[in-house]
C-alpha cells in the first residue's frame, strides 16, 4: 500500500521535472510510510527520490521503527539543517510541500543556494485526494457516527440551552462513539450569530424562533467527516424556512450533477446560480465545498475558480450557505464521494428543515 | 498596550536593517493588533512598516473591527497573493515570520524576484517571550487552575483505571474550571509508557508498582499552564524512587539558580550533570525546558545551545526527566517567571513522589 501511494507520488514529480523532493506534512508522512510521528515545532521531513534512495529525517525524541529506507536521526542540539543540506541533492531543482515553514526553507535555500526550490504540494496532496479502498471505508465510517451524533443533536437540544452544551453534548457523544477526537469545535450558532460561518459556540440560549446552525465532524481511526444541518426553534419564519429550502435544493442540485469528468467549479456555479436567481446569491459568501481526509480541510476544494475535473475516489463537501448579517443564517452540507459513474453522499440525515426544542 | 508591543518589534526590526515584515502567526497578530482570526489554510498577515503604514491581510470570510492602519481584503477566488506582492515593497528586504509556509513564500518570492527574504521571526518572538504585566497574570492563572487540577488527578487515580479515563478526567475539570480547552491532550504514562516523553493516554489499566507520569497543561484566556508529576500505584520500587529525587533535585537546581543575566544553557548543564553524576546523563534525552505563552510550546528554549541570558518576564518550562527503555520513566516539571531579581515559580504542587491508588 504505501509502495503505490510513493509510486504515485514519483510519477507526479516526474511529471514536474522533479528528481527529488521534501515532505514534511506529518499527515503525508503517515500516508507514505505509515509513521505517525507529531514533530511540534522540530523537523521532521520524508525525502523522496526518484533512484528510490528515500530517506527519513527525524529527531531522536521521536523513535519510530525500522523501515525499508535510510533514517536520518538528530538531536536538538545538532545542526540539523546542515545535516539535511549536505544529505539532499544540492544542484537539482527541489520541490516542498506547501505546509514547509520559512524557519526551514529559508535557511535551506542559504545552505545550497544553487537549488532552485519548486512548490510541489500537488505531487503528494493530488494523490492523498483520491482516496484508495482503505481510506473510503474509513471516511464512510467516521460519516456514519457524524450521522448518528447529529440526530442525537437534534433530539437533545431544547429551548433555553446554550450553544456551548450542545456542542459539549456533540463531543461527549464522539467520545462514547470511540471516536480519536473532534475533526474540529463543533459549530452551534443560534439566531444572528448563524450569519457568521465559522461562529463560536458561546453562553447564549437558545430561543423560539431562532434557526440553529450545527456544523460538525469528528476524527475515527484519523479520517474526518463533516456536517451541516440547520434547524429551528419550536416554529421556523416563514422567510427563513423558504431560505432553508432554496439552500437545500441548491446543496442537492450539485450533488445531483457529480460524477466523473464534471468540472469542480460547474458545481459551485450551478449552487451558486440557484441561490442567485431567488436573489440571495450575496448572501453566499464562500466557496461551496472543500477536500477532506486526515484534517478537516484538506488541499483542493469546490470554487468558482477550480476547473479540476471530479475524479474517482475524491471526497470533499458540498455546503450552500446564505447568511444574513445581523439576522440569520443557513448552510446544509453532505460530504460526497466520487464513485466509477457518480457519487455516494456519505452523510444520511434528513435534510430538510425541522424543529427542535 | 498594543503600540507598546509593535513598537518593540519594530525597534528589533532597525536592528536586523529591515524597514518591512510579514507578520503571519495569527498568536502574534493577536498580540500586535487584539485581532483574533484563525485563517485555517487561508492567507493572514499584518505587514509591518518602518514607515507606521502598516497594513492587515484579510480574507473576506473574516470580519473584524476597524483598525488604525490600512485593511486589505480579498475572497478565496481572487489572485491575493499578487494582491499582496503588490502592496508590499517589492526592492526592499523582507522579514517574514518563522512559520509562513511555502505554498506563501515561494509564490510570493516569484512574484518580487528582487526582493531579498530574510527569517526574521525573533523581532517578533523574542518580544512575546518576555511577557508583559497583563500576560504575567494570565499565566499565573492558568497555572493555578493546573495546580488545582493537578490534585484532583491524583486524588481520582485508583489501580485498574486506564490511562484513557484519567486524561479525560483532566479534560474535564479543566471544562469544570472554564479554561478554553487543554493547552496540549494530558499525557498520562504508567510504567513502561512512560519511557516514551510523548506517549499517548491509551487503555492500559493502571497495576500496583507502575509509575504514572502526568504531564498536563490548560488554556484560559488564550494563556497556557504545563506541569509534569510523576506517582507510584501503592508503592514504590526503591530504585525507581531513587531516581525520582535524582530528577526532582535537578529540577529544583535548576530553578534555584535562576535570575537575570543567568545562560540558559546553564541551567540545562546543571540538571544534566546531576541527572549525569549518578549515571542516568544519557537516560535525559531531551532539553531542559521550552518557552510558553499562548501556545505550550513558544519560540525559546532551555538548552545546551541556546546562550540567551534570562531576561524578565521569560516564563519557560523546567522539566528534566530520566527515560529507562521498556522499563520506566520519570520527568519532573514546572513553569518559572524570571522576576527583576530571580525567578517566579508558578506551580506548587509538591514534588516529591507520592502513591496514589
Amino acid at each position: 500500500m504505501y509502495q503505490e501511494r510513493i509510486s504515485r507520488v514519483l510519477a507526479a514529480m516526474e511529471r514536474m521535472g522533479l528528481e527529488q523532493m521534501l515532505v514534511s506534512d506529518p499527515d503525508s508522512i503517515w500516508y507514505l510510510t505509515g509513521y505517525d510521528v507529531f514533530p511540534f515545532e522540530r523537523l521532521y521531513a520524508f525525502y523522496l527520490r526518484k533512484d528510490g534512495q528515500h530517506k527519513l529525517f527525524l529527531n531522536k525524541l521521536f523513535p519510530v521503527p525500522e523501515a525499508p529506507y535510510e533514517q536520518v536521526w538528530f538531536s536538538d542540539t545538532d545542526d540539523y539543517l546542515a545535516i539535511l543540506a549536505n544529505a539532499v541533492d544540492g544542484e537539482k531543482d527541489m520541490g516542498v510541500d506547501k505546509d514547509w515553514p520559512a524557519r526551514f526553507l529559508l535557511p535551506l535555500m542559504a545552505h545550497n543556494p544553487s537549488c532552485k526550490y519548486v512548490l510541489a504540494s500537488d505531487c503528494v496532496d493530488d494523490a492523498r485526494a483520491c482516496k484508495d479502498a482503505v481510506e473510503r471505508d474509513l471516511m464512510r465510517e467516521a460519516s456514519r457516527i457524524n450521522d448518528v451524533v447529529m440526530e442525537r443533536a437534534a433530539a437533545y437540544m431544547k429551548e433555553g440551552m446554550t450553544e456551548r452544551e450542545v456542542a459539549d453534548y456533540i463531543v461527549a457523544q464522539y467520545a462514547a462513539e470511540g471516536c480519536d477526537s473532534t475533526a474540529f469545535l463543533p459549530i452551534v450558532s443560534y439566531g444572528a450569530h448563524a450569519a457568521d460561518p465559522h461562529h463560536e459556540a458561546d453562553q447564549t440560549r437558545l430561543k423560539a424562533g431562532d434557526c440553529i446552525v450545527i456544523d460538525m465532524g469528528c476524527r475515527k481511526n484519523r479520517y474526518c467527516s463533516d456536517m451541516t444541518r440547520t434547524f429551528f426553534c419550536r416554529a421556523a419564519d416563514p422567510k427563513y424556512a423558504a431560505i432553508h429550502d432554496l439552500v437545500r435544493e441548491a446543496n442537492e442540485l450539485a450533488e445531483s450533477m457529480l460524477r466523473p469528468g464534471v468540472p469542480l467549479c460547474d458545481l459551485d456555479k450551478a449552487a451558486r446560480d440557484h441561490i442567485s436567481a431567488a436573489g440571495y446569491g450575496e448572501y453566499f459568501t464562500h466557496r461551496l465545498g472543500h477536500f477532506i481526509g486526515q484534517t478537516e480541510h484538506e488541499k483542493g476544494d469546490v470554487s468558482a475558480t477550480n476547473t479540476t475535473l471530479a475524479k474517482p475516489g475524491m471526497i470533499f463537501s458540498i455546503e450552500p450557505g446564505v447568511y444574513l448579517p445581523g439576522e440569520f443564517g443557513v448552510r446544509v452540507e453532505d460530504l460526497v464521494l466520487v464513485t466509477e459513474d457518480g457519487c455516494e453522499i456519505l452523510n444520511h440525515v434528513d435534510k430538510h428543515w425541522k424543529t427542535v426544542g
